[in-house]
């Protein structure tokens, strides 16, 4: 418990990693509110103090978590966009999108999450923001796709889009949750298909 | 605060309302965990031991919560289902689903709910039983209009339906929540267009 920080790079990212994996378990089981650094201090076996030096506070390690999923999105859709058929590499990758947000420890943290920014300013901040970064990403990701089969669209149809793709995805976290037994493969299908029907509409 | 538990139904259900409204108030503002009876009680002006007259605990507050939402979606399918065009009138209704689903306080509280789920068997069991009427309800709809239309589906194939319906709805909340300021009339049109291409996929 009195392990001093670690100095090295990869060390102190290691010991990064542990306390955002701590806390990311303290959320779902117990909530932003009940996680308390202490908490999350004994399950990632390490000292209070030794937390405080890589995070503030808890909603430093929330934006941490949000942060990296953040990039991870990032990545993902400029993967897409160096496709040589983006259409087609988008529809394929939602197969692989669905299955990931219908993982109900996903579920349950970006749930935790998002419930706490609906009544912490500080939390709301870091979750719009990286929702900004999110829309813009799968905006340039969509607007590929519409140009490529011909469609010139105004800013306000591209954000209608993005704004019905993110609900979709956003939706299968609470369908694991009240619905278990839901058939992944039949889910997959249906949403695979209306991300089609999104990208074929009429400019 | 010493007012005795009403004995006269309908002053009984009156302070029923009123402690649900005031824990939904608690619940989205401080999380299910923080929202103690005795925080409750306070908001609702009325003494735990008086609370407790009507709950046995907070489980059963929300049990109630989510009673009022399933009987709701159940007579607004009952309705629709009524309609002399089912699909129209479907499609009809979800643009004032969608602007309710939009409400951050509606949003707030829901989500609150399913991330309490996540981690309390008791809540999950509530809002799991919901979640099938729901669905058994949104199936006999969804079932008339593909009927209608001369589709003639599986059990697998209406669940899919079922499925993506309930995921663009529920994604709703979360999307209000991340993104306040999205264009509700642009969303709106998106989600009875989506909607609308579920109820004319091929058979």
């Amino acid at each position: 418990m009195n392990t001093p920080p670690a100095t090295d790079p990869s060390r102190a990212e290691a010991r990064r990693q542990q306390i955002l994996s701590a806390a990311a378990q303290c959320f779902r089981e117990h909530g932003f509110h009940a996680a308390s650094i202490s908490r999350i201090s004994r399950l990632a076996g390490m000292s209070a103090g030794h937390i405080y030096h890589y995070f503030e506070n808890k909603e430093a390690i929330i934006a941490a978590i949000v942060e990296q999923d953040l990039e991870s999105l990032l990545q993902m859709t400029a993967e897409l966009r160096a496709a040589c058929d983006v259409r087609q590499a988008l529809i394929a990758r939602a197969a692989q999108g669905v299955i990931e947000q219908l993982d109900p420890l996903t579920a349950g943290l970006k749930l935790e999450i998002v419930a706490e920014a609906a009544r912490n300013p500080r939390v709301a901040e870091i979750v719009r923001n990286a929702d900004t970064a999110s829309r813009k990403s799968l905006g340039e990701t969509i607007r590929i796709v519409r140009q490529r089969a011909g469609h010139e669209d105004d800013e306000e149809a591209i954000a209608g889009m993005i704004e019905v793709v993110a609900t979709l995805f956003e939706g299968l976290l609470l369908r694991t949750l009240r619905h278990p037994q839901l058939d992944h493969a039949q889910l997959t299908l249906q949403v695979q298909a209306a991300i089609e029907n999104v990208l074929a509409q009429p400019s």
